[in-house]
């Protein structure tokens, strides 16, 4: 079974678009947690324990674990260990944003899926395709490149106006399809990466791609150009993103095609020893108004 | 001391501008140091050993330990703890090219900084100027960013053309200097790039940047356009670049600016017994190679 497979079919058992970001920060996790031998691991195992029915995945960003070095890491490993021994139908995405030449992101890509055992991983467009077709050639697992991030500091590059193409200009005035004469605009580079996702995906079928919630318009274009493709989506909660405006520029016709996933309002919804409780409320709710706005 | 003064010392002690990148593969390194605890460190010690007299950084990439998990990382973390003890004049820039959003981003710097005690790190701009600045934070940090890369698929993004800004139209208009003329036109991303990169350089002091020797046109116009900053240059040897046009289209007028990054050639010199002193053999060539197109 493929990532796409195993995420759709999770999508279908738990009827949820949610994923939680298992991101653990020493400084915010309750304080009893403190005393154990691997708490990001003890307060990640609660999450899961209290939140498993109301995923589609996990996706602990691997920055969490190495601020704390090689013991951060172990606790990373028992966290995806965990999943996997009790909880295998849930596809974990290591969000690493990877991005390296092709000899060094096969590195990369041995890492995150032979050692991590990750279902999926994020990685960066910066360095172009050969960066990327290392994790591709992994056929089971999906690729999935950013394209337009959640942040401010997004619009800095990824909204940088593209001079059309020779190519592109010679097809518009061949042709006068509309495609032909959107493609040949001026574009901001995000819906560029966008478009080679799109091409990539003809080829490998794993693809998908991030797009941030804080950005509801571009959310909507990106839509428009790659009508299957499944959107990992961060910046709802902590980041200001709007729920509503999200899945209804994002969702494909089918209903589905959408991660929605948050972090910091799931999983530090209390800081006190009711933390997983609190989780559970807060996942339950947002799966719930997901829902209300994807029928 | 900052990155930059520990940096030129460095240079000036040994009369270098030769990186060695410490990328060591289980596949390629000799067969008899399978068989010890920690092969990848005690691999990377004998190349120091015999090497470290030659050489004004190392660069071990990150990926080539992650491959391996966390035994792997336990050599890295052994190899930076031994830099820094037996050649602490020598700096440790950890190519990680890490980037993600601000809050993210301050874990991954946490993680380079505080606990790999890496004196610099390359980093990946496509997030944009916050993704960056809680590395820039680090004052006495060297922040090495991707301008240019050395690998093929550079070109897919970074040397897209970039309509001119409307600010940038308007300066053209209003100045008939050689500078606004210029940055009016179409400029391809990496230019976007180093331009951002020397303004940030300008508040924050301990900004460089990636410009691979496969591009030797390139790494020309992005020397005219920051006469002041550091190049951080991979690509000669197994990817291709000509290091006479390297240093002489990438050197500032202090005969430095350039750190000339090498793996492969250096460290896999030889596959037996010999490979330290074929390392040391090699290195030295380089080194004095470097310095007649220096002088």
């Amino acid at each position: 079974m493929d990532f796409l497979q195993k995420l759709q079919l999770c999508i279908d058992k738990n009827n949820s678009l949610l994923s939680i970001g298992l991101d653990p920060d020493l400084g915010k996790i309750p304080k009893h947690l403190l005393a154990l031998k691997y708490p990001l691991f003890e307060f990640n195992k609660k999450i899961i324990d209290a939140t498993h029915n109301l995923v589609c995945a996990y996706k602990p960003n691997i920055a969490f674990y190495e601020a704390y070095g090689i013991e951060g890491l172990k606790s990373l490993k028992k966290t995806i260990d965990y999943l996997k021994v009790n909880f295998k139908e849930i596809p974990v995405i290591l969000d690493a944003k990877r991005g390296d030449i092709g000899n060094t992101a096969k590195m990369y890509a041995k890492s995150v899926f032979e050692y991590w055992d990750a279902d999926a991983i994020t990685v960066n467009p910066y360095l172009g395709f050969d960066s990327i077709k290392p994790f591709l050639k992994y056929k089971d697992k999906g690729i999935i490149t950013l394209c337009r991030t959640s942040n401010s500091g997004a619009s800095d590059f990824q909204d940088l106006l593209i001079y059309p193409s020779s190519e592109a200009q010679a097809k518009s005035r061949s042709h006068s399809s509309r495609e032909a004469r959107t493609i040949s605009k001026y574009e901001p580079l995000y819906i560029k990466v966008a478009r080679k996702i799109v091409q990539w995906n003809q080829k490998y079928h794993n693809c998908m791609m991030v797009i941030g919630a804080t950005w509801p318009e571009q959310l909507r274009k990106v839509r428009e150009i790659s009508p299957n493709i499944f959107f990992l989506v961060p910046g709802i909660g902590a980041q200001g993103g709007n729920l509503e405006k999200t899945v209804k520029n994002g969702l494909r016709k089918d209903k589905s095609g959408l991660i929605i996933s948050l972090a910091r309002p799931i999983i530090y919804a209390s800081s006190r020893k009711d933390f997983a409780k609190a989780a559970y409320i807060k996942a339950l709710e947002l799966k719930k108004e997901i829902n209300k706005y994807r029928t």
